[in-house]
């Protein structure tokens, strides 16, 4: 599926069921709104899926993985090499995602979009990838335009593939790259035009000189791209990353197929915003599954309107934090389907 | 198992275990503690299980039920007739806590404590019934000495006879009961030294008229009834609630067998309140699942040294946070046996 085409088929979900779906959650057995934020996820699981029996069918993850230019800048307390080792530990089901997905019955798929590693045709990775890592965009644009329109494609048909072999009810997106997070924060300081320090955090872990440092590299790589805040394209191009691009293309390609899509951290967040900038609408299937250490995540979730379900202190990745949250999304759609109301359990309500 | 008897085994978890359990979440494949709250989690249930590999092996919840004679002085938004019909309802599986025991692989047991209702040998329900509801305590004690101590070895006998029927990894504890916000309120007011204004909620959803006046009742009970501070049984006597006193004999119970015990919103953690001042210890113990609307909560987990997991909003009680946060436990204890360390993923680590 074509980027344009794929934008053009994300539409808003219809309203034409809310008030059937309020009324079924308020009269279930309990007091009004006591359930609060599972009744809102019940709510959009609804919408979501045009019925007032929500139910998720399949539960995948992707792992998009790729590495950045701006390491050479000193951007990360890892080194790069770090990217490849850790896409054969997802292989070889030894991370913290793997360990999620295996506990809350998710599918999990690791994505190439990018890692400066030749991984040899290595047998379950899922090979999309654009270059070996993006240019260091404190110096030059971290891809062509081109390059950046095939990681979007390959990210959509990261999603259609999979969904065309076995269809699945809710996707998570995560990510592993070494120096995403610099990636990220200037993706949404480009959108959201908050400065480099109101965006930039310490990744997987720099102290303060080097979240100083890391806050001037954004700032600086800022002004020279100059991205365009109404161009999803242009920012991604001038200072994006080839894994963010693929968790973008996902986005907009589960949007477009009317299934919900779960955010992770920082690093999916931006990704998120990117599709969101391509197609506001996206909004309407997107969950964010966590409020991320990093405070950039904030500011690219309140243009989205998505509030994050869990407050863990994450700052992993992975889609980690997503892993979490689906399995309480679950939990929410069954209430829609299987809790009474006051009606059929027989028990007396307030008014 | 006698009350004292209990209080006695409560012993605290050993220490000898942190540093190697410690050291052992470090070096898994992540940024140092870049897993947040999970990590406190695994490192808790390491401590509790005395492993470096702790396992959850069968979940169980328990919901005790009970009415509250404060309930004359119109200080709920629901009539008492719906105690009843909600253990109806919990019989029949339509609850919300059935719902999310059922999505989490939960066990769940419904109690009567104190349920102002003749079930007459209902199929399913655990009868341990002290009497037909607690007195009013706007105008009397809520209950005697000895109801105070049966329904305690009541709730101790819950859990001791179900683990001796079949051991469990974790237990959490809901409860049923109109006008319970009320009773536990006063049980935190009594015990922490707030005020009946610091510690008093909407509860199913009285309005501000209605807010006042149960905040009214609460101030001058205990100005009444002068429940002492430092002794749980007086406390329980003078202003407690059947269920709050089953609950608190589960959390003894639980802690004295050292399983852990997950405490919902703020009438099991009233309950939780109560078990930690007869001994202190339980808080090795507990978890909290969730913030609760009702503001008296978070002064009981202060009092207790724990914090709440999730933050829904939730004001149902049942159990229904604990439902959802017991698989986050889970999720902790796998990260714990199943991750891979920096050295047995072969990935560089940042020293």
């Amino acid at each position: 599926m074509k980027l344009t085409e794929c934008i053009t088929a994300v539409k808003p979900v219809g309203a034409a069921l809310e008030g059937r779906a309020k009324h079924k959650i308020d009269f279930k057995t309990k007091p009004l709104g006591s359930l609060g934020v599972i009744e809102d996820i019940a709510l959009k699981m609804a919408l979501i899926q045009d019925t007032l029996d929500p139910v998720i069918r399949g539960k995948r993850m992707f792992v998009f993985a790729g590495d950045h230019g701006v390491t050479a800048e000193g951007v990360s307390a890892f080194p790069a090499a770090v990217t490849p080792q850790m896409v054969m530990n997802f292989l070889a089901g030894g991370a913290a995602i793997n360990v999620f997905c295996r506990h809350g019955g998710i599918d999990i798929g690791i994505v190439d979009m990018g890692v400066n590693y030749d991984f040899g045709g290595v047998k379950g990775l899922i090979d999309k990838k654009v270059a070996n890592g993006t240019k260091n965009f404190f110096r030059e644009n971290a891809m062509s335009e081109a390059e950046a329109v095939k990681a979007l494609e390959n990210g959509i048909a990261v999603f259609t593939e999979a969904y065309a072999a076995s269809p699945f009810g809710i996707v998570g997106v995560g990510d592993m790259g070494i120096g995403n997070t610099s990636a990220a924060s200037a993706i949404i300081a480009a959108i959201t035009g908050a400065s480099a320090a109101d965006v930039t955090g310490r990744g997987t872990g720099v102290d303060d000189t080097g979240l100083s440092h890391k806050t001037d590299i954004i700032a600086q790589a800022l002004t020279a791209r100059k991205p365009d805040a109404k161009n999803a394209l242009d920012v991604l191009m001038k200072v994006g990353g080839f894994e963010i691009a693929g968790i973008a293309g996902c986005v907009l390609a589960a949007a477009a197929h009317r299934v919900p899509v779960v955010l992770d951290g920082i690093i999916s967040t931006a990704g998120g915003l990117i599709a969101h900038t391509f197609a506001p609408s996206v909004s309407d299937y997107l969950f964010s599954a966590h409020r991320s250490v990093e405070k950039g995540q904030a500011l690219a979730l309140k243009r989205m309107g998505v509030s994050p379900l869990l407050d863990f202190n994450l700052r992993l990745g992975e889609g980690t934090g997503a892993a979490l949250a689906i399995p309480v999304i679950d939990a929410a759609c069954a209430i829609m389907r299987e809790m009474a109301s006051f009606e059929s359990a027989g028990v007396t309500n307030n008014e």
